[in-house]
Formats: C-alpha cells, structure tokens, sequence
C-alpha cells in the first residue's frame, strides 16, 4: 500500500509530528465482517509495539469465546514471561464481568453495560491502557444501556495518549462525528445467503 | 453477535454439516481501512485451531514489515516450540520471494507477482496450508501480471479444504463472482483528510 499523502494541511497548530502521534478514535461498523476482525488485528500489532492492550466484548453471551481471545491472552502471557510485546487484559461482559463476577443469579444485561461502560470510563481518567477495543459496544449504545453523550464526551475528551476502537454495526453519528476513523465493512455476498452458517476458525 | 439465519437453504444436495464445513474463498475489497487487517485476524483465529498457514504479500516493497508479520511467526514458533497452534509460513514479494531469494540485481515486479502465483498455485494443488492469505493480490490482477482467467479458475477448482482470503482494492469481478464471502470495506471518515500521516502500530 502507498504511503498516502493528506489531502489538506489543516491550521491548527500542530507540528506532523505532533499530528502523526496524535491518538486516534476509530469505529469499525456496518453490516459486513471483519468489524471486530479488525479491531483485534490493531491490538495484534498494538501488542507488537508493547502497547498496553483492554478488551471489553460487550456482548451478552460468555459461551461465545473465539480464537482472538485465546490469542491475545497467550500474547499478554508471553510478554509477563519474556518480556515481548505488551500486557493484555480481555474482559466480556457475558455473565458478569471478570472483574465483579457475581456467581449465579439473574442476569441483567443493561446493567452489566452499564457497568462496563463505568469501568472503562474510570480506566480512561486512569490512562490504564494505550488501545481500548469496545467491542460491539455500539449496541449498549443504541438499546439505550449507556448515555451516548456522555459515551461520545468521555471518548473526544479522554486525557493523554489513549487509542480508543469501538466496533459494532450502526454507530451512532454523534459518536462518528468526534471519531477520528471511522470505516464501514459492508457485505458484497455471504455464504449465509446461499444457506451456510458459521464456520468454526472463520466465524468465532 | 446473534448467530445468523441462512435466508434460503440450497437445492444442492449438501447437509447442513456439510455446506458449514465447505471451505471459503474470501475477498476483502473496498477503499477503506481494515481489509489486510481483517484477513490476518482470520489467520490469527485459524493459527489457534491449529491450521496450517501460508501468507502471500503481493506489496512491492520488503521494508514494509508490519506488525502482523512478528506476531504471526512469532506464533508459528510457538507452535514449532510447543505444539499449540499451527504453523505459519510469511512470505512477501519485496526484493525477490524467499524461495527464490536472488541477490541483488533490478527489480521486475510483473515477474515476481507472476512467480508468487505461480507458487501459490503449486501449493494449492498440493494442499500444502489450511489457509491462504493472499495480501493485496488484486493489483497483480488488476495490473495484468497474473492471468485473471486462470487465477479464478484455479481458486475456484482447488481440491480439497482450503481457505483462501484474497485482500486489496478493486476486486475484480470474475473473483467476486466465484468467491463465497466478498466484503468491501468502506472509508467514511479518515484522519489523512485531516491532514494526518499514518501511524506507527496502527497502519504498519
């Protein structure tokens, strides 16, 4: 891929260095694939540069665990043991989230987005990590589980030098108005529609 | 992510088990950000099913090494150490394949991209990977250094299971037409537009 070239030179003071190193918001959204797909290949290479990687997968069922998570867990174990690329911490929302895991009960998906949100929110005014993938959390926004104005408020003015990602189909355009990236993954054809369902290694 | 509904089952003979476990040939095509990114995510999963993987980088130039590239082969080493995963071999076109590394001496892209396919094709027929990436190969198609009939006809009409995901820009249409899943990823909103360069870990 070539080196792009911007388009404009924007008037806002800032060196291209300064511009180059500023951290990036990004959205992945639309019907197609690869939404997360993505999102895990950014903290893929994250993890190469030792950026300090948070996954939050605000999706409703813990069942679904995928190869992503496996592999980046493995990653963040090789760099506790050898020192090489970054440390990772994956949390879903699932039955609870690992860091209050309520054994049993109800479960009550508003509030456990809600919650989410409020952890990640308290890591974003600590800095804790340098890329933050929000999987799939454009739902928890639309159904109304979390403030979207407070979501696109934090995220536009999170301190320091945080890498934000929010994966998930119809981002709000609040949220793509202040994003930095936003790229739309539409499907052109999918085997669904010739009668095949997912693929175990392609699909989860 | 709810797990998806075929919208019609096909007339062709396959049980369901069957037709899930048919392998795919996949493009991921569009002006936007995240369809190399996306492709070697798909890797990343297939690696922990313990897959055999073979990537193909049509680029020109070897100096871009991206991040993808030592985690993929970092983890093939794990699997050569431990046994977890699969093996993963990384081979891009730069100064020459490294089946055929030739010292020195001009360039001829037309005739590396032509020698890669050639390659790959050998491979295919061999059924040497369980999953083939083949990274920016549309501009080898599109630039006419690789034969468009032959290579559809050949990825189409591959023997047994194998994976193939043909990433790049303008896919062409005779690929689209025979592959199972085309998803086009879309640029809605870019930082370059606003005058900002690529990013070290986040474009390479």
């Amino acid at each position: 891929m070539p080196q792009g070239q911007p388009l404009t030179v924007p008037d806002d003071g800032l060196t291209t260095r300064e511009r180059r190193n500023r951290p990036l918001l990004m959205v992945h959204t639309g019907d197609g694939k690869g939404k997360s797909t993505a999102a895990f290949g950014l903290a893929i290479r994250a993890w190469n540069q030792g950026w300090n990687i948070g996954v939050f997968q605000f999706v409703k069922s813990a069942k679904w665990r995928i190869g992503e998570q496996t592999v980046l867990e493995r990653l963040g174990r090789l760099h506790d043991e050898t020192g090489e690329g970054g440390p990772v911490e994956w949390h879903k929302m699932g039955a609870g989230w690992s860091w209050s895991r309520k054994a049993g009960g109800e479960e009550d998906h508003a509030a456990e987005a809600a919650e989410g949100w409020a952890e990640v929110k308290r890591r974003l005014a600590d800095e804790t990590h340098d890329l933050l993938v929000l999987d799939e959390f454009t739902y928890p926004m639309q159904w109304g589980w979390v403030d979207v104005d407070d979501v696109v408020e934090t995220l536009a003015n999170r301190p320091g030098r945080q890498y934000v990602v929010v994966t998930g189909r119809r981002a709000d355009p609040r949220l793509v108005e202040v994003s930095d990236l936003v790229t739309e993954m539409t499907k052109l054809k999918h085997p669904m529609d010739a009668g095949q369902k997912g693929q175990r290694g392609i699909e989860w």
